[in-house]
């Protein structure tokens, strides 16, 4: 009876099967209990944002925060730990912007756009044209001329899916300036990207068409645009005046920073994950993307605390300069290239640390059904579901290089563009359980994609 | 070609019922729509939060709360508002609670327990107790006698519904006095019901057992628990300090506050949504329960400004007094019972103003399914469960007394336990778009419900 019992269990693919699963939603649950009562991310999260703070390309907060993931990494044991060079931009704001209505001396909330060019020392003045949006500069056109453009148009508050509703506005910074300048603007200002009602103005980068005149750039607060486009209407031949003391270095020598676990069936196959840890300058980058680094190098830790070996090589990559020239994206690609390195996957938390909703996936179309069963094994108030689509900017590069399959984590993103490139990204925004769920529910997929691949 | 197509079109259930569904979607989303925009739900707490403040049942400001969302209710044209009388329990913390270890002089952080009596002006000072449960107070029996125990057991930070991580701990508030004073004990402190590390002292009601002495109870901030937990490692024989100043009075005349629209079919038939209008003295309620009363009032606004003219009578519900008492839960079941009220559902919203993710349903096993597969109307990131079981305290009563389904909005709970009962519940923790999606989603959710019945 005994044996008869033991032979059908053991060649029973079901059994088998079920076995497996109540084994992995065990796991799982060790990754997130593991996560929530140590709260390691958030920990080291705190010492990024509080002991580094904001580290813009360039920057010496750059290099101290590149030093520091590495000991982090090499402190926790992990089988390798190294740097990748990589030359990168290296923009500062300098002294305090300044905005203001001449007409009725209004001082309104500015921060120059990432990468402006500065204004003359005596700064700008000169009457505004309001716009909702780049076509609408075409059609002005040489009414532009010597005036500075206000690109208004907000944040669509409708869309649900909030990085939607980010890139439904940010083109008026991205190449609002040289549209601007292509008509003979002297400079722009924009209405904040930004999902919140407060003043805090909201930074991010540009891009500058080489064949207009790289006019300086800045982002008023949310309210200080009302402001304005208040004042406009009652005098629209009101002059602002502007200052931007921003300057351009050389490039700068920094790097991606690299942690792994070697992989003990297929070392030679890497599944990724990854954030940026550079930030910008006027925050402490702590949704973006302090908590996708300390994340990524969090699932990394669960796996050794827990004594999971995995089949595949994992690495945590903390790349360099995603805001403003995604020079690390492109070094690690090109040197993935040149390896012949092999990648099974490439994951990136860059959403903000919130609580996990989905991960998005591009370039697996055909597992997208078996990425989906391994859901059962999550918590419903966790990960929930797999989209066909998804990824990050920093694994871009490299999904496009080589086909590697990329894969973007998907918290709520409620509150994201309330903080995002402003001043108010800081430790305090974050919640430590929404951080440490998101760290077990990046340990969790990888640890499914690790036992059964694609 | 043409007739016969418009034939076949219109007698195809299949098209009809598609036409329903897409009618459905694009109906939800205007819900959205509406609340994300004008956000009047978000507008309406800050006043509530900001202008009213902490609202508990008897207070002065618990009656401003009554006679502002009356008023707020008649100006958005609601087609009937009135208010039901209830007599409500009356407590009064008094002068700032003071809680010290006397041998190093360490002040701790501590606020009385909601109904807790007073310790004698001079307060109390005893060598205290340490416990994990009320069991091991059992086994301690009169060894805690003349003593003040110290109920320090921990939230269970590995379980993802905050909910029951609460429900785990919370005995030591409800049944710990009472508990400790079975056996001779002077007073209780506890470590706060929170999922926090900070120091903020968490409130909340206690329930007397008359069988034993009524003694005076505080919760410490779980920085100030962990500060007595390590000083009783080092001393044993260590005395606390603590001073509680409250005050009983009599009951005091208050009210629930009801606004409806009027069905045109069923007018008989009611919706119910609400949530409590009481706070505790220590905060501004937002999340606890500014939020759901604000959201219940915004839902039948959408409706109103959508001009939806319900089947149903939908009511939204401000229940007086759920936190000490839940006199007005109970009152409004007496009246339904008596005024022969027949209800389809009752709803609460009473977890929060975070991000929607469900619905929890109790009394409805057969509909599950049908209220299921409205979910396909919401987006995927804003309601997408129903759960069997879920409901609310002021709800309660009404589904016990007359079974009437009852069903409990759930959104996202990370954040919750944080600011609940604490001095951090304040406006400022409140996201616009959070909690406007839960206005939306009780809408959507009450649209559907009266379209389809049960």
């Amino acid at each position: 009876m005994l044996f008869s019992l033991i032979f059908i269990v053991a060649f029973s693919p079901n059994f088998n099967k079920n076995k497996s699963n109540e084994e992995d939603t065990k796991m799982i649950k060790k990754f997130f209990d593991e996560a929530l009562v140590n709260a390691e991310s958030y920990k080291n999260l705190e010492h990024l944002c509080l002991n580094i703070g904001p580290r813009l390309s360039g920057s010496k907060n750059a290099q101290k925060a590149v030093e520091w993931t590495k000991k982090v990494m090499e402190d926790y044991g992990f089988d390798k730990v190294f740097l990748q060079e990589v030359l990168v931009p290296h923009w500062e704001r300098g002294a305090k912007e300044e905005a203001k209505i001449v007409d009725n001396n209004l001082n309104l909330n500015m921060l120059a756009i990432g990468g402006s060019e500065p204004t003359p020392a005596a700064g700008i003045t000169a009457e505004v044209i309001e716009v909702q949006s780049l076509d609408e500069v075409d059609e002005l056109g040489e009414k532009v001329k010597g005036k500075i453009v206000f690109y208004n148009r907000a944040f669509d508050q409708r869309v649900i899916g909030t990085g939607a509703g980010y890139g439904g506005a940010v083109d008026q910074r991205s190449k609002g300036p040289s549209k601007a300048a292509q008509y003979g603007a002297l400079a722009i200002v924009i209405r904040s990207v930004s999902s919140s009602f407060d003043d805090a103005p909201h930074t991010g980068t540009l891009s500058y068409n080489n064949d207009f005149k790289r006019i300086p750039a800045g982002a008023l607060g949310v309210q200080s645009a009302n402001k304005l486009s208040k004042a406009l209407k009652e005098n629209p031949k009101l002059k602002l005046f502007i200052k931007i003391n921003s300057k351009w270095f050389e490039d700068a020598l920094s790097y991606n920073v690299v942690g792994e676990l070697t992989g003990t069936e297929k070392p030679e196959e890497i599944i990724l994950v990854g954030g940026h840890l550079d930030s910008w300058d006027v925050a402490q980058g702590a949704h973006d993307d302090g908590a996708g680094c300390m994340q990524s190098i969090g699932a990394l830790r669960l796996f050794k605390k827990l004594g999971i070996k995995p089949k595949h090589t994992i690495r945590a990559v903390m790349f360099m300069n995603e805001e403003n020239g995604l020079r690390g994206g492109k070094k690690y690609a090109e040197l993935a290239v040149k390896n012949k390195e092999k990648h099974l996957m490439a994951i990136e938390s860059d959403a903000g640390g919130f609580t996990p909703r989905g991960i998005g996936v591009t370039g697996a179309d055909k597992s997208l059904d078996k990425m989906r069963a391994w859901l059962e094994h999550f918590d419903k108030r966790t990960l929930y579901y797999i989209d066909n689509g998804g990824g990050g900017a920093d694994i871009g590069p490299l999904h496009r290089e080589t086909g590697t399959p990329m894969a973007g984590f998907s918290p709520d993103t409620q509150r994201l563009f309330h903080v995002h490139h402003s001043p108010n990204d800081t430790f305090d925004s974050v919640n430590r359980r929404e951080l440490e769920m998101g760290t077990a529910s990046l340990a969790g997929f990888i640890y499914l994609l690790d036992k059964y691949g694609l």
